[in-house]
């Protein structure tokens, strides 16, 4: 069970609604949704394909944009919420256990200010 | 701003200190933040890689890998929830809008009990 | 230089010419070019999507499916050779080198009948 | 069969052997195989990520780097090849088809300098 507020329980109900009216439920192994996830992250990366950091920016400050954006972010969080609900994960602890465990491969003193990866340090 | 309620605002706090106590902002443009979400999706998708579908709901159901998945599902959200945060994006509205594109391009005289893609609808 | 016959010598040629008539080579950096591999890696996989193991090898083995399969492979290929080409990789070299070093982390005796991931085996 | 020469010829016998001798031929299905490629693929954008467009031009060009970018794109090869091979593509003719019909949708005179996708031009 996903652990939220009365939010986003009821995005989370408008999600398996719509997936069970077309009875697709069946398709929605962890395995498959793990794909459409990774697909539909592809889809928003390709907003920024041959954008410069800058270029990038100024896209997403364009209001213009603002539903081209959601709606690819909507399409990832569709999946990865019903996946959260399948796998029975709290969100909040999840992440504040991997923020943990970060926290000890990136401490302050050595990662401030770099991006190398853990590995380097 | 992420529409959410007290739990989710902490949530993203933490995230958010996180990434400033190593000076991380300057780094988290939107396309890198797209790229991140892109690499840690896979990391996701790994899990199952070369399982097939009743592995796949095997792993998931067994207690023992419970924190793995954890782990890769709160990498994803932490980048996703700081990039819906940079971008201004209301995770509500936004999969609300969405469900009803889909609801469009997959109407449930046609969808129900297969997965072909709209295009080939 | 991508090691190659001239066959491939000429595919890549073709690459080439398309990318300079149209002037497109400032923006085939190397980190867009993996964003670019990437994206189209991932509308291969959405080919699969929904599909099981058994209906994967039965959408392969439909001729009719052949130029579509084939036109992502296409896809993911032609930035892939070019990003080689601008990196200076010798294919065959990289392959062997690889081969031999997944030879050590799945020696025949731990590996064999199983796709447990290094790490675990 | 992938239409190549003698030396990738030999390539592919090798990342063959190196699959029969472990008995993994029964998981290489393509719905598997082009969850690989996706996976590398990401790993391979992975050594670019938070790296500026320039600090990725600087680190392809500094030697010292060319082993781990081999590495990544090899992993990548190793299954695309394999793909292939079981698909029965040929390399040369689905790239120049994929050009042709790339043609169409990026003509010259709209294309040339911009990055535009072809939904937009």
């Amino acid at each position: 069970m996903i652990s939220m507020n009365k939010p986003f329980e009821s995005t989370l109900k408008k999600i398996k609604k719509f997936r069970d009216e077309r009875d697709w439920k069946k398709f929605h192994n962890p395995k498959d949704m793990a794909e459409a996830i990774s697909i539909e992250a592809s889809e928003l990366l390709e907003l920024f394909l041959w954008k410069t950091k800058e270029e990038s920016l100024a896209f997403v400050k364009n209001k213009k944009n603002h539903d081209e954006i959601s709606d690819e972010v909507a399409d990832i969080l569709a999946f990865l919420f019903e996946f959260i609900d399948n796998c029975d994960i709290d969100i909040e602890k999840a992440i504040k256990k991997k923020l943990q465990k970060n926290a000890k491969k990136y401490p302050v003193n050595k990662a401030k200010g770099v991006a190398t990866k853990y590995t380097k340090l």
